[in-house]
């Protein structure tokens, strides 16, 4: 601790990775996880597709700035926005400059989906099968899907995607849809069940012609916020109870 | 999009949060999570205790600052160290320059701790009980101890506390330390068989008086690493295969 090292500056920048789930429109078939990217206009990576975001203002908070680089790539406002990871190893700059991304992630539901805006040079793309995107943003979806399918299997992140009710089918094709491969209904609904993350509620689907499925939703008695409320959760799950 | 905002730079600093599980020496007893902090020797905050850490060095990447700083105030090498958050609101900065603080968080074992070297500055705490810390360090223990309890209901956290293979009551003891209650054996064995984390091995506790306990280990089939291996895993899950 004698020696006198000279300390690290960088430049901030906010990106933004936006899953949805999404029927291709050409195809159709089963859902996928979708994200929109943005067509940069200006060098570096000029013609290439990023993740939306860029640099922080002077005096902007790190949610803000992801939340407003949602809303303009989208027209969006996030029902589950969390960040994700900050890259700043000295490598993954190329200028002088050293810059740290902070990248925050937003889940997007269906019908959110549906009504988001897509504005010039904006175009939404299956997240397995990117072009070579900007910067090392290929890497940050990568990594953001890995979590996405990580966590899914033991945390309510099907809860964004879906909203308060849901059957247990459609909870088995959002799994699905993020996984990105076929589950069998009865182990699905034997593991959802032991695991006791979901209880059934007294509602059933309406609007179906056989037998109405049940309504399942989220035990919330189980939500192990036991540490009680602290003041940046609000940040990490905005829109989430 | 029209309107020029001036771009956000920012000193970088890493913090690092080690967990640890102790018995306190003084009165014995259930084992509980402990963190080693530093005192400050200098403005601001002079005396106050605060977490291991600094600024980073130009060229550092972000976990080598981690894992540095973890073996600076401990004499350790981390079995888990893993990017916790980014800190860097605007308001957090009392200074003119807005800090970005990248808090990573190490979990040791607790043979580990007991090897661990107290330096000068340098003493352990109890995470539950902490005196007021140097600038926003108990929020940044809050919601470290915050994920850790919740991660601990769905992951291998306890692994990284225990080793390869342990009894059921040495999971138990890492829960209840972690969550810091009592939790019921047969209950307890019940929710972890019925999650299929672990899988009984052939092996036994050795050098327990009557019948030895059997032996567990965490499922690596269940390993949800199903995206593939990503480089920046290695960032997350030094030391864990």
């Amino acid at each position: 601790m004698t020696t006198k090292h000279e300390r690290a500056s960088a430049l901030l920048a906010v990106s933004t990775v936006i899953f949805a789930l999404r029927k291709d429109d050409e195809t159709g078939g089963e859902p996928q996880v979708w994200l929109p990217l943005v067509r940069r206009i200006r060098e570096p990576f000029q013609g290439r597709w990023a993740l939306p975001g860029g640099p922080l203002r002077v005096g902007e908070d790190l949610a803000y700035a992801a939340g407003r680089t949602l809303n303009e790539t989208t027209g969006l406002a996030p029902s589950y926005l969390e960040q994700l990871y900050a890259f700043g190893d000295a490598s993954r700059s190329s200028g002088a400059e050293r810059v740290v991304s902070i990248v925050y992630w937003a889940l997007v539901r269906g019908e959110e989906a549906e009504r988001a805006v897509v504005g010039e040079n904006v175009a939404w793309f299956p997240a397995d099968h990117l072009p070579e995107l900007a910067f090392d943003h290929n890497l940050i979806v990568e990594y953001a899907l890995w979590r996405l399918r990580t966590k899914m299997e033991y945390s309510r992140i099907a809860h964004a995607f879906l909203g308060e009710r849901f059957t247990l089918a459609q909870l088995r094709e959002v799994h699905e849809a993020v996984l990105g491969r076929a589950l069998d209904p009865a182990n699905f609904r034997r593991t959802i069940e032991a695991s006791g993350a979901v209880v059934a509620t007294d509602e059933y689907l309406t609007g179906t012609p056989h037998r109405p499925p049940r309504l399942y939703r989220y035990d919330d008695a189980v939500d192990l916020a036991d540490a009680g409320p602290l003041p940046l959760q609000q940040h990490f799950f905005k829109g989430e109870s």
